[in-house]
């Protein structure tokens, strides 16, 4: 039983009952269906049969934790399964029987339904990424102009705003959004090593009919065409392997933002809050951050596991002894860990709380030193570049009161620019360069990816 | 429900019954039993309390499920345990109910448990090194000095012998069993931040108390003594995962090789044969050798999910928000990978079937140009080093015919040496350096680790 | 110094001129040019002083080994280097320099410079990909049907050809040539934390002067205009650990294939041979497939190093404080052993040996039990599914002398097709299903991409 | 070249300089040497050309760039090394060259000078590992019961010490020293595949020869005797990737603290200054925490290039091809990176600036809710355990002004507790646990350890 208990990031979200063991196990045999329906669109097999193979597999009673355990006869639990169910099905029509796995390999049921179940789970994983996007639109958009004070390598640099905090965030889903729409899942047919012999010996037909069965056969269970066998091609897991990867770091870098905002001493946002979330068992004024935790667990696993997935591409021969079954396990975890982080993220971001105020304060707790960089650049001209950095650096890091007083109080700074002029200069909502027209131009392909 | 149908290497073993969800769920009862008890032992709760508790927490009817979800409020499985297995104490005894994880706080009781489920995976794994290891000594000892072809960069170099290839297996086992051995499990037990301030308030005694019911904590449950709070110091779980990492490179360097050996062309080893094992869904002819596809599947898995482990040491504060999250999966999985291995290993090892007739027929493939470094250095001191390479270089890639007869048909060699002596020296059992005493040292070693 | 002695697959290669110290520090300086070009142009800055910078970029004599010391004091080179370039620049024209980095930050040159050098090494790898691709096209063609052994689990299954292996790999090589295809190499421009506000506050402009400059920049360089700022949205870094993954993947697994075809005992194909390559220090008949071991040297670290790209995506705030400093390495390492790992596959495709007598030797190895799948398929309808395939699995592995003689005399087989059908059906080329047509479909693409 | 100027972390540092191509072609030229030596030693070659040869290889001035790219050949540098080294012996002594390389195969002396170099790196790793040990053990004694908020999932959680939190680092540093003290660094003699026949073969000897040899060779260059050769037994790189990643997990784990305690909102701790130290090219009130940044790109790097070594265990026959090849980079990688992290680490805490008012202020912020755990566990025998928490948690979370103030205020806290109680209460020193207890235990371990 797993039911994730060790993993609370995808513990009861939708993508979780769409990969269990369960879902695999009625993903093969959709393929086994699938495949008994191509031939018999192809004449190869009497329909009947294929209808008979089709409702035994949709009411299929077959023993999990035995066919488990029968895995380890063929390293693979399709050898199992087709015996398991041939037997199935000839308790319903001993004819029938005969046509189940016709011309088939484990390898094809089991890629299949990889793809089955991989191609359910993205859906799921596109519609949270959706509403993720959708609602860090609104963020991008309601703060476009909301100054706070941008940091690098851990310290106050100049200001940004939250907004284009935000359409970051948000440029980094649509970046995945884009990812996950250019990924394909091809059904699989190659027979024993790829060529396909099997299904054409069954048939009696030409050379031509392994390709026309591999297109009735995705047809069938509505994947993509494979084009050539890819038994030992491995490159749809490796895409799907570079998505996750790709979709857990644009979540994790939101949730690690959203982490550092909500520290104590920082508090600019707050996660929503549900009865009961986010307490501790001991510590009464706890509200933890826990769905941008959740998200970092699956963003510290995830590029890891799909690691599993990419360097399955080194096969030897034309089927691995190995690399195809570390394949299976890896790829579940991606896809419940990446769709866990999905639904997730979109909780987050639909129920984000902004605490303006306190964007504001931390902006001011340098007194102006943030906008140094401005001042720097304006008494380049009248000081020479160095001599102005060294001037601005010597009042900021001196410590010798607020940062705004010391430049008043400095008779260098005095001597070029009025109190006044200073004041204004120190206003950090006075430098936000572009940031307004960056965050539009992320809403524009927000409106556009989202449509 | 995950019954190991993706993961064959450890679906039915003895590791798999100890690391499910329902296991880790017991572990943290046991560990909350144990902390009652060590607070009764030491006088802070009343025993008969924790005498309840412990009543309770082996015979808990908690919903797993329910609680798998509920996990997401906390972001870890704790905080809704406490609460439900309360309420069912409070069902037997409601005074009980106050004592039930006094002073305790989610990561004392999940990583107690992680340590607790460990340790019996290790015990397993111990074992099923130990029966991997006194098979190969067996093997190694047998073939002592059976010669057959050393292959490097994938050509014939010079001979081995079998009992050296198997002493080397052998020598990473036992490698593996020192590290396992090295291992401890410590029992943790930090308070909400690792200063051990609510178990000393609990208990209205002094700063030595903290010290003491962590001894006494770990002892009621047979863990180690953990010295200071690890909380956020994560040396245990990374030493598993050096560990786990270095058996599964152990096995799976066995594995690869007699997936190398088993090869159609090569054919010097084959895996123990029983009934249904091997076979495949379509080619009546063939008998993988799955058990070595079942350990590579592992070894290309666990270095990855290890790796999980290790970089979650480098994680913020005295309790991160992500890195501890990211630990519980992907220790389960390098705990029951490396079990699975490991008893597929003890199989493989101990029915491995050697060919001694493939060995000596594949080493004389070369018809004794797989000697040729010998005859190149008697040659050197007649010939001048270079010469004699390029002498024998020529003769052996020259490709006319046999390398033995080319050889006596040279006229360089010829003048320098007769044909008996030419033959002498092409005799591969002539050419085993310390083979022999290389494996009396692996032999003697593991006599030693296995008393 | 670094000159490839511990990497080979790259060493005195053409990417590996593109990639060193040098070569990131030159491309620092013309990201600096290239700023001040861009701001001439928006007239920012005088032309002239952007003509010098230009200039003194072009023929600068900066200290290496200094600069990357001087690295320490910030974490990163670029705050040295604009240092000792604007005095390099002082020293022909004082003026000019107060225009070097006007508006700069450390990120916008170094994101830049490694976009630069990162497009200049993809150019060498894609044509090294069109160069494997174009030598396994001829490949693929030439043994179109020409047949051998395929191999699953090790053992051998059925037929293959030799011309579809070939397309397998071409296959992957066009997946990989189409990843290439499809990247982009931003500029970077966002100043001190990606608003951009400092190059506004220089040109003492409206804030679309950020976008016009990050336009002009990227135009100015032959890069890809940004959109918007990426100094903590690095999908561009992502993208190309990814598609260097993947082309690790299709080499490794070229390389590995080619590896098991080289065996001793196999011996179906060799590498390219050239003076002095494969020798071994000792082994005088030796003759090393060392282009595909260094393929596989890179396939085996690069997926590794591109992870910590990957892992980059998760980064705090508007500059992180660790995760940026760690892809530099990483960076440059997966462009060198890519491109390494290209230029060795070019060679080693373009060379590659094939010995259709081995190809042939092999495949009758099994004298017919590599065609009892078809065999099976052939008996299923005269004796049912299940005992064909039981009949020809006890022949098969009898081990009673040759498979064909053990079938013809096994009187449940001659009950029911004569000798001559027999034999018929064990001629491997006679059971090839598609792989003539799927050959082809590879060919039709590789003409389409390559063209 | 390789000057460091993408990794700052190492650049200029001592490991630095002991890892470069130039420091590995030393090793190999010192290996030669010592294999001459050693077979002078035990009689098998003349001292006097042995003397030649050590004298030679002491002053050789090969072509480096020569031979990085002549590597190519034999996918490893030692075959062009042995033969331009050869030439270069014959230059001094034309007899003694004949007894250059004599038995030789290009994997020991490869393998140990791997060994020469990393024994060397880890000297300096050592020591920097034990400056940093003592600087930790002097912060933790200084501070240990200074109270700072405690932080878990982002929150202030209860109260702990600066000095416990030093002393939490350092004893992640103790045992990073253990591990350190563990490794060894064997000597690596097998001959062409692990049999030693050809030095055998070279003395005239009897297989003891091969043992004795090994035995000689290792003490003469200072390594450890190898037992058996590990030619394909990659124990010892594989605890160099173990130890290394636990090196930098500690570290990782000291510099991300100091990181969250250098933020601008936190400010608990600074980095030492140092002039030009951490500034930026633009902002001039900047001061980067940059030696923690360092560490980090550190950090994040080594468990990846050390997952190279890991699954290079899982390395085919006598001589893998591509596996071994894959390892000497990544290697060089993670000794010049741990050991630039390690002198980087030290020069951070030697210098690490506290602010004890920074982290009083801290602690205070909540006003008294930091310690909410303790007073629920006062009023938990008062009101239950429940309402406890449920009261505390209400008055922490309900916003309504201070939190000592709004507890003072409630009606149900007043009515169990005086105010002069709760005050007492509030007050964090009084929740410390056993902080300084555990301090004390790891400074105990900490003198043994450094002694």
């Amino acid at each position: 039983m797993d039911a994730g208990l060790l993993s609370p990031v995808w513990a009861g979200t939708e993508v979780a009952a769409l990969v269990r063991d369960e879902d695999w196990l009625a993903a093969m045999l959709t393929a086994e269906a699938g495949l008994a329906a191509a031939q018999a669109t192809l004449g190869v097999i009497p329909s009947p049969a294929a209808a008979v193979i089709a409702s035994v597999a949709a009411r299929s009673g077959l023993d999990l934790v035995a066919l488990a355990v029968k895995a380890r006869d063929a390293a693979n639990p399709v050898v199992g399964l087709v015996s398991a169910f041939t037997a199935e099905v000839a308790g319903t029509d001993s004819a029938a029987a005969e046509y189940v796995h016709k011309g088939g390999t484990s390898q094809d049921i089991l890629d299949t339904a990889a793809m089955l179940v991989a191609s359910r789970a993205f859906a799921v994983i596109d519609t949270d990424l959706r509403r993720t996007a959708g609602a860090l639109t609104r963020l991008a958009a309601e703060y476009r102009l909301t100054p706070m004070a941008g940091r690098t390598l851990t310290q106050h640099a100049v200001p940004v705003t939250f907004g284009l905090k935000a359409a970051g965030w948000l440029s980094l889903v649509l970046d995945s959004l884009d990812r996950v729409g250019a990924l394909t899942f091809p059904a699989s047919l190659g027979g024993a090593a790829g060529t396909q012999a099997s299904y054409v010996e069954a048939a009696g037909a030409g050379p031509e009919h392994g390709l026309e069965l591999a297109t009735a056969f995705a047809s069938a269970l509505g994947l993509a065409d494979p084009g050539i066998p890819w038994h030992a091609l491995r490159t749809p897991l490796a895409d799907i392997a570079s998505v996750t990867t790709h979709i857990c770091g644009a979540l994790g870098k939101l949730a690690l933002d959203v982490q550092g905002m909500t520290r104590t001493e920082v508090a600019e946002v707050a996660e929503p809050t549900a009865e009961g979330r986010g307490i501790s068992s001991a510590m009464p004024q706890k509200q933890n951050p826990v769905l941008a935790a959740m998200i970092m667990s699956a963003a510290r696993q995830v590029p890891l596991y799909a690691t599993v997935l990419q360097q399955s591409m080194v096969c030897e021969d034309e089927r691995s002894a190995g690399a195809w079954h570390a394949e299976w396990q890896a790829l579940r975890e991606v896809l419940r860990l990446t769709g866990g982080a999905a639904a997730t993220a979109a909780e987050l971001a639909e129920g984000l709380r902004v605490f303006p105020d306190r964007l504001r304060a931390n902006l001011e707790l340098t007194d102006g030193a943030v906008v140094s960089e401005r001042l720097s650049m304006v008494l380049a001209p009248l000081l020479g570049k160095t001599a102005a950095k060294k001037l601005l650096g010597r009042v900021a890091l001196a410590g010798d009161g607020p940062f705004e007083e010391a430049l008043l109080a400095d008779p260098e700074v005095a001597e070029k620019l009025d109190a006044e002029t200073v004041r204004g200069l120190l206003d950090p909502s006075g430098y936000l360069g572009s940031s307004g027209l960056l965050v539009d131009r992320v809403l524009e392909r927000a409106r556009s990816v989202l449509a």
